[in-house]
C-alpha cells in the first residue's frame, strides 16, 4: 500500500484504536500520537491504546492520547509493531491496518504500508498525514521529530539516510521544537543515571589487548547510584564507547544470584554465536544471554566461551 | 559577496594558502579542506597552513593537505575564522577572503563571504564548491559533513536548522560516509576518556536543590583515568547533563595551584557576570575564569559570588 492510499483509507473510517508495541520507544508513541493527533484534525474520534509499558520520561509526550478506559474502537492501527509477540495482549489478530518500516513485519495486518528501507516509522507517517491533511501540525512536527531523532540516536546511528535528515528539516520548517526536544530527549538525564554511568565508566575492564570491554553492574552499584529501572536503558552502549574494543559486554546482576548478559559487537565477531551457548540469542552485532552466575564469575565463563567461538 | 561571485574570484586566482582558527575544530578543517580539494580538482595549487594545534583526532582528516614548510602562497583565506586574534602568528593584514559564519566576524579580511545565520562554515562552503566545481566529490563530501556534523553536535545542539540538515542530506547523496565518521568524531572515545567521564560523573555535586551542579576535576583524577590533554575536550558539558540543573560548573584544578572554571547556563543565569568577577569573561551561557585558589576552596568561593547574583 502506498502513503496516499493508506490515507484515504483512514478518511474513509471513525473511532480509531492506535496501537503501539511493547517497551514502547520514541518511534512508536510519536508515530502514533501524531496520526492520533491528525486524525482528530480531519474530525474523527482516536485514542491511544493506554500500553501500560510507557515510561515517565515518555508519557509526557502522549498523555493526552490515551484512551479512557471504556473506549474499544471500531478499527485497530498497529504503529511500528513488528510481529503480534510486540502487541499489548488481547488484539491478536484484530488489527486492521498495521503501518510500520520493520524488514521482519510478519504481516499480521488485514492491510499493511510497510516501507522497510525507512529509518523510522516517524518518516511514514510524515508522508501519511501529508497526504491526508495537506500539511503538518506543530504538535504533530514534536511528535514525528520525536520519533525521526529517536530511532537514529539524533542522527548519530548508521541508519542515518539523506531521506531521514530530509523529514527532519522537513518537520522543522512545520515548526518542531528541535532545540527543546534534544534536550528532552537526548541531552538531559537524571543524576542517579549520571552516577550510575560514572561508576559503570570507571570500572570498565579491558582484555585482549582492549578488544574486548567489558562492565559489571551490580546492585549494590544501583543503590549507591540512587537508580531507578528508568535510569537503566541502553546501559549496554556504554561500554561500546571504548575506542579499540570490538566486543562490548554488559553484565548486570539478577536478584537471583544469575547475571544477565548483553553483547555489542563490530562485525568481526557474532554475538548470537556466544549466547547461544547459554541458550540466549540475538542478532550478529547485538544479542544477550543469562548466566546462572554471579557477575565476576560470569565474566569468566562468558569470556572462555568468547576464547573459544572469536579466535584472534 | 554571494557563493557564488566568491567562486569566479577563487577561480581567477591560484597558489592558496588556507588558514584555519587557534584550537581548530571539525568546521574550520573539514571545511579548509574540503575547500582545499576542490580547488585542486579545478587544477589549481592549494595547501592548508599547517596549524600547530591540530589535535590528533582530527590530524588524519587534514593531514594530506598541510603544507610543506617552504610553501608560501599568493592568495590568502582564511576559513571560520571570527577575527585576527585566532590567527595563526604572521597573518594580521595579510587575508585576501575570508569564509565564515561567526557573526562577531571583524571585516579583518579584503574580501569576505559572511554568512551569519548558517549553523556552519561548512554549509556555505557547499555552496561555495558546488558553483566552483558544479558538484562535490566523495573526499569533499567526507570533509564537509565533518564541519557541519561537529558544529551542531551531531544535529543535537540548538544551532541545528532545516537548512543545516538538508545541506547533511545532500552530502550524504555526494557520498559522505555519515556511519563512519559518527562513530570516529561522536561514538568512540578513549578508555582513559571514559574512565575520566567516569571519575567526574561518580562525584557530581549539587547544590541548591540541584539546580547548581558542580564537576571537580584534579590533576589527582587526570591521573588515576591515564588522561592526556587530548582527553579533554568539552568536559565542561558533563555536569551541564544533569536534569535539574540550571547553572554547571566545572572546576579544573592548574598546575600552579589556582582552578580553571567554566560556567554553562540557561538562560536565567548570566554566567559572564560571575566569572566578571572573578576577571574572566564569555558570553551570558558559557562564560569561564580562573580563580587563585585550589579546587575545593574555588568552588566555595564561586558559590558565594554564584549566591549573590544569582538569588533564587
Amino acid at each position: 500500500m502506498k502513503a496516499v492510499d493508506c490515507a484515504k483509507l483512514l478518511l474513509s473510517r471513525d473511532n480509531f484504536l492506535i496501537l503501539t508495541h511493547r517497551n514502547p520507544d520514541g518511534d512508536t508513541l510519536g508515530s502514533a500520537g501524531a496520526l492520533c493527533h491528525a486524525l482528530r484534525r480531519m474530525g474523527k474520534t482516536a485514542w491511544l491504546f493506554p500500553n501500560p509499558d510507557i515510561t515517565d520520561h515518555f508519557r509526557p509526550l502522549v498523555e493526552r492520547y490515551l484512551a479512557p478506559g471504556d473506549f474499544a474502537g471500531e478499527y485497530t492501527l498497529a504503529v511500528d509493531i513488528a510481529a503480534e509477540t510486540q502487541f499489548p495482549k488481547g488484539f491478536e489478530g484484530k488489527v486492521d491496518l498495521g503501518i510500520d518500516h520493520h524488514p521482519s513485519n510478519s504481516r499480521y495486518a488485514s492491510r499493511l504500508l510497510l516501507q522497510e528501507q525507512r529509518a523510522s516509522c516517524g518518516e511514514i507517517m510524515l508522508r501519511v498525514i501529508k497526504a491526508m491533511c495537506g500539511n503538518v501540525s506543530k504538535a504533530e512536527a514534536d511528535l514525528l521529530y520525536t520519533a525521526v531523532s529517536t530511532d537514529t540516536g539524533c542522527f548519530l546511528y548508521g541508519n542515518t539516510d539523506a531521506e531521514c535528515l530530509r523529514a527532519a528539516a522537513e518537520l522543522l520548517e512545520y515548526g518542531a521544537e528541535n532545540g527543546k526536544l534534544n534536550l528532552y530527549l537526548f541531552r538531559k538525564v537524571s543524576p542517579a543515571r549520571i552516577r550510575l554511568e560514572g561508576l559503570i565508566n570507571s570500572s570498565l575492564e579491558f582484555y585482549r589487548d582492549g578488544t574486548i570491554v567489558v562492565a559489571i553492574v551490580t546492585r549494590e552499584m544501583l543503590q549507591r547510584a540512587g537508580a531507578t529501572p528508568d535510569d537503566c536503558d541502553d546501559l549496554a552502549n556504554l561500554p561500546g564507547r571504548a575506542r579499540g574494543g570490538i566486543l562490548s559486554v554488559l553484565i548486570r546482576e539478577g536478584e537471583d544470584g544469575s547475571s544477565r548478559i548483553s553483547l555489542r559487537s563490530s562485525p568481526e565477531v557474532d554475538c548470537s554465536r556466544i549466547c547461544a551457548v547459554f541458550g540466549g540469542g540475538g542478532h550478529a552485532m547485538a544479542a544477550g544471554c543469562t548466566i546462572q552466575a554471579p557477575p565476576t564469575r560470569a565474566r569468566d565463563i562468558l569470556l572462555e566461551v568468547v576464547n573459544e567461538v572469536w579466535r584472534a
